[in-house]
């Protein structure tokens, strides 16, 4: 049975080269999709095309392209395959388009997750001339039910000149009272507060709106997202989420945490996945999530009962994991919700809340500066994505990483970060395999003291410890955060060098 | 008359030595008191007498001190020159404290200002043993009325385990309906929304409140508030100014602001008071501020008519224009509301009006990070304050500086920041006195072209930019954020050996 039941939108279904036709060079297109869920399928494709017959005319063809976050080979990766991304936020992880931005092809804008929506409507972007966006299914009345996440869906299709969607059938019918789109946004000074009290509560709708006279076409899919295969969790991962959990229930002793805790909230990964592995097999009860991304380990936590309500934008599951709930959705009814981006990474309902932020990163200086996004201070990785939302607001953060890379020949412990996304001011609790250093409360040559001794690779810590000690001894009136300039960053001039820090 | 009209308070009234003996070593210390105004006169030296005293008998006194923000030689100078200071926290800009912190002596604690009050809730910093707090009057209920700052106050009221209030004469007793005292704050998860629409709403009492058990001496003072001298904005201030308010014309043009702008946020010092003055002899009407701090530059805004509500947490004047205001204070009532710091720098409050943030900033990179706080990378200046809970949440936000420092000896834009504490993601608007460089929806690289073009001084633009094509052609596979780590720090390195970037 269609799954558009909207006569005048129904009137405007057509083939995914077509709708493809609606997107010029040069145009501002916003994309639904948020960490490979609920991206379209088919329009980008035949953009890809479009824009690769352009080229062979010696003709020009460039979009900039505005998401949720990250999408899919099939978006992402056909796109910038045929060289027609110009400009590219908020968040990706695709190699192909990480390797034009990183060859200076694609600009990317790396924006904070909850700042995307805001600053499109603020005008910051320019205009948005096509909204092209994923649903499970159209209503008689052209209201739009959403599939596996909603993202900016909500922004792009009010502000987008053009709109067109897809259907696609892989998504159950059964979404349907999965979703909270708030609508009570607004622009300053009429903003007003988000009565938002606890994870699960609805402040919004169920369904997307869209003026049809703005639809220029929709296309049928069947089509799965991208879902990554789930990796089991390696030694390393483990010992980073036992670390997580023991200092939980030290928090638990200490009167700083309710017996439930308080909302999860973790980046994707498998050291998030380890983490509520864990979690799934202690003592926890009632537990509540207020986060991106659903990943597999928040289902089994789900599963257990352990975990009663979860928030997110998105899921991210495995092929596996993601035809399972196809099948079982209606047993998670009423327990999963999922909001636009700007309200699941809203810093008045992150403080408000007072979340546990989990979130991975590249490096840490040895005074608590963060790394999240780029390699030797050059090269993006993915983005910032939402830990700046989460880490900011939260009532307790950690990030957490391996101790080294590259088989050891990179430490993620550094005298100085290459790169930095969050301050020393927003840190408060590291974490690798080797330890955990709570850094709340401290200066930074305590926090120091901390870092090298409790997360740092033993064959990288005496070593810190020498640089930590000669930039103290050469800076009798700068003992608040010495530092060997010269010295700084030549941990990573050595493995750009050598190959080795 | 007596300002203690409190018959249980009164019977406590003491002298400040008196008062002092409750300080033990080893003490946690909240004291009232933000940019210089509000804090306490007369314990803070009695402390220090005690410290000195102990250290003459060769034992150890040292307390650790939690203020609003800054404070004045009365307070953070005696209790360092004493080396009464082992920790402090938030703020800072006392240059005894700052030789202190610098030399190892004390440990600062540079966190957010609108974290500092749900920190200490939270329980991260320890249990906090007295509070000190100035007010102008204790009305016969026990209620305080506060004086020219509110701060962190009312935790440190609501959280200490003794209590010491001194009242000061010197404050006008009209300060009585100048305050909003929000008492709605909790921990999560019993947090509720912040029913804040407006800069001049009220969302609470006018009054601190004290538990009377807890006080242990009140202590009468009649002395003024630090009040340094205002000083003529110099031609450099005049110019950013001018930057900066040609460009909210632009963005009215652009329909991107209202006629009457959207709340004004500035922080302290010469470029603030130059924009405000240049405001004032504008076009511009009925604007508003939800700030931290009044300047003399604000009072004439509201003189002059075009302010027509400013909300912060304290008041920073020159000694001219604090007189004048205390005896002109009514003309002023209804006009100024004095709120927490949790409250003025609350991001749900900042994000929520769409604040326009205007922030000093030591230097930036050509990328756009911003070092608002140390000196090559080891030293620290003042602290963070308030700027990264504006920047972060405004709707706009800009970072000031003269292009060069020490004679030109010192560039602010340079190659590699030596300190981070506003990142890539959060910074929009550079303004030097060269220029501005609108950031907004720019990539990495796009934005160091602009940098380099509108901010940097003559005499290091040609630099910057070869730095710029030869970082870009030494990594081709990272032209995200093309660095030459070798060099990143190099300008800074030179002014340590020569004296010149």
């Amino acid at each position: 049975m269609s799954r558009i039941t909207c006569p005048i939108l129904s009137s405007k279904i057509t083939s995914a080269e077509e709708a493809a036709s609606h997107i010029d060079d040069g145009d501002r297109v916003g994309m639904s999709g948020f960490t490979g869920a609920g991206y379209p399928k088919a329009v980008p494709g035949a953009v890809a095309e479009r824009a690769k017959d352009s080229h062979q005319r010696g003709e020009e063809f460039g979009v900039e392209l505005w998401t949720g976050a990250s999408t899919a080979p099939e978006l992402d990766g056909v796109l910038a395959e045929a060289g027609a991304l110009r400009k590219r936020l908020p968040f990706q992880s695709d190699p192909t388009l990480r390797k034009s931005i990183n060859s200076g092809s694609t600009e990317y804008i790396d924006t904070h997750l909850s700042h995307s929506a805001q600053q499109a409507w603020f005008g910051f972007y320019g205009n948005l001339d096509v909204a092209v966006v994923e649903v499970a299914a159209v209503l008689p009345n052209g209201l739009l039910i959403p599939g596996s996440s909603v993202g900016n869906s909500k922004t792009w299709l009010d502000i987008a000149d053009k709109v067109i969607i897809e259907v696609n059938q892989w998504h159950p019918r059964a979404y349907e009272g999965f979703h909270d789109v708030y609508y009570g946004t607004r622009l300053p000074p009429e903003r007003r507060p988000l009565q938002l009290l606890d994870p699960l509560q609805r402040i919004g709708d169920p369904y997307l709106r869209v003026d049809p006279k703005k639809v220029v076409a929709i296309v049928e899919t069947e089509a799965p997202d991208r879902n990554l295969p789930f990796k089991d969790a390696d030694e390393s991962s483990k010992a980073m989420a036992d670390h997580v959990v023991d200092f939980l229930r030290h928090e638990i002793d200490q009167e700083r945490l309710p017996e439930n805790l308080l909302p999860l909230q973790s980046g994707v990964g498998n050291v998030a996945n380890a983490v509520m592995s864990n979690l799934a097999h202690s003592e926890f009860e009632n537990l509540t999530a207020y986060t991106e991304v659903i990943q597999d380990g928040m289902l089994d936590l789900i599963d257990t009962g352990k975990l009663t309500a979860v928030s997110a934008t998105s899921f991210s599951l495995s092929a596996e994991r993601a035809a399972d709930f196809n099948e079982n959705i209606e047993s998670y009814k009423g327990r999963i919700l999922l909001r636009t981006q700007e309200i699941s990474n809203h810093p008045e309902a992150i403080r408000r809340l007072g979340l546990i932020a989990i979130n991975g990163m590249v490096e840490a200086d040895i005074y608590g500066n963060v790394n999240s996004t780029h390699v030797m201070g050059s090269s993006i990785i993915n983005g910032i994505g939402g830990s700046g939302d989460f880490a900011r607001n939260a009532y307790l953060n950690f990030f957490v990483s391996p101790s080294v890379a590259k088989e050891g020949a990179i430490s993620s412990i550094v005298p100085f970060a290459s790169h930095i996304d969050h301050t020393e001011h927003d840190t408060q609790i590291l974490v690798t395999d080797q330890g955990l250093a709570d850094l709340r409360g401290l200066s930074p040559t305590a926090r120091a003291r901390k870092i090298i001794h409790s997360c740092a690779h033993p064959d990288y810590r005496d070593r810190l410890q020498d640089y930590f000690d000669r930039a103290a001894a050469a800076n009798p009136n700068g003992r608040h955060t010495p530092h060997l300039l010269r010295e700084a960053l030549s941990w990573h001039e050595s493995f750009q060098d050598n190959g080795q820090m």
